[in-house]
């Protein structure tokens, strides 16, 4: 893309502030109704070293609200973020609706100067384009106005600024040694930036190029074509909106048998399986011991460890997790429990949460209900439209190879028990009053759709039972049969790592 | 996802009739309707050896009329279809708007059977993966409507159907020593399986797993999925038409200085390059022998060509194809010239009526005028969408890419000429009484679009020049000097690869 840019372009300081003074009261204007709107924004900037990325920025944000935006420098990765996939700072720095997030590099950094420092295999490099991808179409389809601008100047032009910055007693230390090195490498990094703008400029997260040899041109570009994309974009929500509306209250037309026909995984679990108090308890002495000594293993290996447990109200989540975590050193793990979302949560992308809390290396993140939330009440009571569930199923399959690809053990448990087993629960909860805080009204409506339920969970774990991150079906009828079977998948599958 | 079926599902015949008195009826309408609305829609079948697919394919298409569908039996490529990039075959089998095509056996036989048969690199594995993907977002983008189904059986079921088919005379035949082979090999094609359902369960293209162990129950589940998958798509077209028309309407909302911030490609174009006479008749005749002998070479080697020409009207490029196919062997070349699309091809996707002229190794296409045309023409007279022209950069990046991908040598010419050099050419055209038949009123009325034909070339070349197949600009106010620039670069490229 860029050997076909002209560079010659510029305008003249009269130029430049006539257009400004137009355009930089409509920037701000658009701002105001984005936050009014919820519309979240990212902007990128990315190009050549001394490109003017930072007073580009600077001119940028001169007409917009400071509460409503903020920037970030994305530099070399620091030692926390180091422990994480490397999509997990951006994940965590993402827009919540209404704000603007401006990046001075970002996640493309990855295949482009940490490519050219050190050569990673071409199957990670493919990996990484593919997590990026996947990333920004996630966060675009959630309604995130993604606008990327890529600063292009030529070797000469580079060269001269950076002579200029040495000159200059105060601008002297901006130009270090690798600054020069870079320049030096102008001609290696161009195909790299060419074929990164080729691969990664989608419809739904297109690049502008800048050509950014005259700071008032480029200036004048980038808040131009930012403030063409906001505007186009709050005017299609204007009209997307009602009919949106309309399109989901019609949208399920079962015919008379789905029911019939529909995919089962549930129906074939053996809900007879139990154990006897003394097996149980001489097991569980054995595999307990078997976890201290992994978690250690795993801790000094720097092996992280996500473990998903869902499954009906009163499976035995609560007891399985307290099994599971007595042998273990509190410093080295975490329990997430996982209640219905805050406004912070709503405003974000559903995974935006979850990403939050994944374990760093060498931790095990334990998750009492997790992002399946979204494919199974999302979907039921209609949180979230059914484009949105469906495409949910690619989205957290996406997540999870994104983790496993990072190195980090997955384990997702569903514990399945029966509708008598449940009621019986329910009732006993009910009579034991240190127990009757755990049993909500939700809980009974909730198994008033025990049917739906049944056919999402049979939907989720046929699509999202991966090669990389598979579901382990738990009968859960036997409390003990079932949190035997948890620790002995949980030693089994740390065994395989340390 | 296999692993988790539970395949004990069946129907006993009286169930099956009295469900399928409901559903055949309803299939039937649905067709009918899909016919009047326009819906083209493809159904996949893909599944174990023996687990029933001819079966399956004759009970669906029991209620069709006859006249809509089609069905394609997928086997090992013809020679033919040897000779193109392996998505060839599929796109010249996609169904225009109203039909119903079903494949037994699919594109995916690339990555399983084949795969199994002779395995690729990895490398070339995660393209064809990649392509595929492509392939059915493309269509389902386009409005394609894809239902895909795995028929899935057990390793025993398989063994025993296989057995019993040998033991009758009658369809004995049926079973060859590949059958067997695949049978001992059901434990390796699993995991192959399983991966590909995996990579390729799109929101857009969702797999349907089949529990084909009772024909029954699979017949009616196959005919109820794509009943239902039919029924929805269709209540989501007559809603959404209306809105998007709409929403078309007001899309481009355009600041005040769109005009000064456009990225410009072809202002940087020096437009005073020329030839004489002499130099061209010299150099004309060097540059002919060596093509000559090239295509001869490229035959002999089977390396397929594609030359796309694009340009203003009366930039040349009809001299330009002249001076060029003049020293090359009639069956070596075909010149594909491209009027505005006829029915047929409206009602395909645009990218259709090209895929088919693709040339087969060793032989050349010269394309006049081409797919560009989506982001040109179309896009400047509004008979696409902004989406459409917009997603059409990527769409055009990644067939380029499958060719490129097969050994295409892939070359796309701009024919560069200014405004008055046009004038000057068109008003020639009309004092001669032999040329008058070239130019016509839509050739003035284009004319007059000149400042957005620019803007939306400029776009295109950026957006389009790509690694493996980057456009050349070519300087045609000189038709000598612009014939030399093309005949030049058409030999060099053929030169690094014979």
């Amino acid at each position: 893309m860029l050997g076909e840019v002209d560079l010659n372009k510029n305008l003249s300081k009269k130029e430049y502030k006539e257009m400004m003074d137009v355009l930089a009261p409509k920037f701000s204007a658009l701002q105001r109704e984005a936050r009014k709107k919820g519309l979240p924004v990212m902007i990128v900037f990315e190009g050549w070293g001394a490109s003017g990325k930072g007073t580009l920025i600077n001119r940028l944000i001169q007409p917009l609200d400071p509460r409503g935006f903020k920037v970030f420098t994305v530099q070399e990765e620091n030692e926390e973020e180091r422990m994480h996939p490397f999509l997990w700072r951006f994940w965590t720095k993402t827009p919540q609706k209404g704000r603007i997030h401006i990046f001075d590099r970002s996640w493309y950094r990855r295949v482009i100067t940490e490519q050219m420092d050190q050569p990673m295999s071409q199957k990670k490099l493919a990996s990484s384009y593919q997590q990026i991808l996947s990333f920004e179409e996630q966060l675009a389809a959630d309604g995130t106005l993604i606008i990327k601008f890529f600063l292009h100047i030529s070797a000469d032009e580079q060269e001269k600024r950076l002579k200029k910055l040495e000159r200059s007693p105060e601008t002297k230390w901006r130009v270090t040694k690798a600054d020069w090195k870079h320049f030096k490498q102008y001609k290696g990094y161009f195909p790299m930036y060419d074929y990164m703008l080729e691969q990664t400029d989608m419809a739904w997260a297109p690049w502008h190029v800048i050509e950014a040899m005259d700071r008032e041109y480029a200036a004048l570009k980038v808040m131009a074509v930012a403030a063409k994309m906001m505007e186009e974009r709050l005017r299609k929500m204007d009209r997307v909106k009602q009919s949106e509306k309309e399109a989901e209250k019609a949208s399920d037309v079962p015919l008379d048998f789905q029911e019939t026909v529909r995919t089962s995984v549930l129906d074939g679990v053996d809900m007879s399986l139990s154990m006897t108090k003394e097996a149980y308890k001489k097991r569980l002495a054995q595999l307990q011991d078997e976890l201290m000594r992994l978690h250690n293993e795993m801790y000094l290996k720097r092996i992280p460890v996500v473990v998903a447990l869902e499954g009906w109200d009163a499976a035995g989540k609560g007891g399985a997790i307290k099994r599971l975590t007595e042998p273990l050193d509190p410093r080295g793990y975490e329990v997430v429990p996982t209640a219905a979302p805050n406004d912070i949560e709503k405003a974000h992308h559903y995974l935006w949460r979850f990403w939050k809390e994944m374990p760093k290396d060498g931790h095990m993140t334990i998750f009492d209900r997790t992002w399946y939330g979204r494919v199974m009440v999302e979907r039921i009571e209609g949180f979230c439209s059914q484009n949105e569930w469906r495409r949910a199923y690619r989205e957290i399959n996406q997540m999870e190879q994104n983790l496993t690809d990072h190195g980090v053990v997955v384990l997702k448990f569903w514990l399945q028990i029966d509708k008598d087993e449940q009621e019986r629960r329910f009732k006993e909860r009910m009579e034991d009053p240190e127990k009757q805080w755990k049993i909500t009204d939700e809980d009974w409506r909730n198994r008033g759709k025990w049917d739906e339920y049944v056919k999402a969970v049979d939907e989720m774990i046929l699509r999202t039972s991966t090669t990389c991150a598979p579901w382990t079906i738990v009968e859960a009828n036997s409390k003990y049969y079932a949190r035997i079977k948890i620790l002995e998948t949980v030693v089994r599958a740390l065994k395989k790592r340390v």
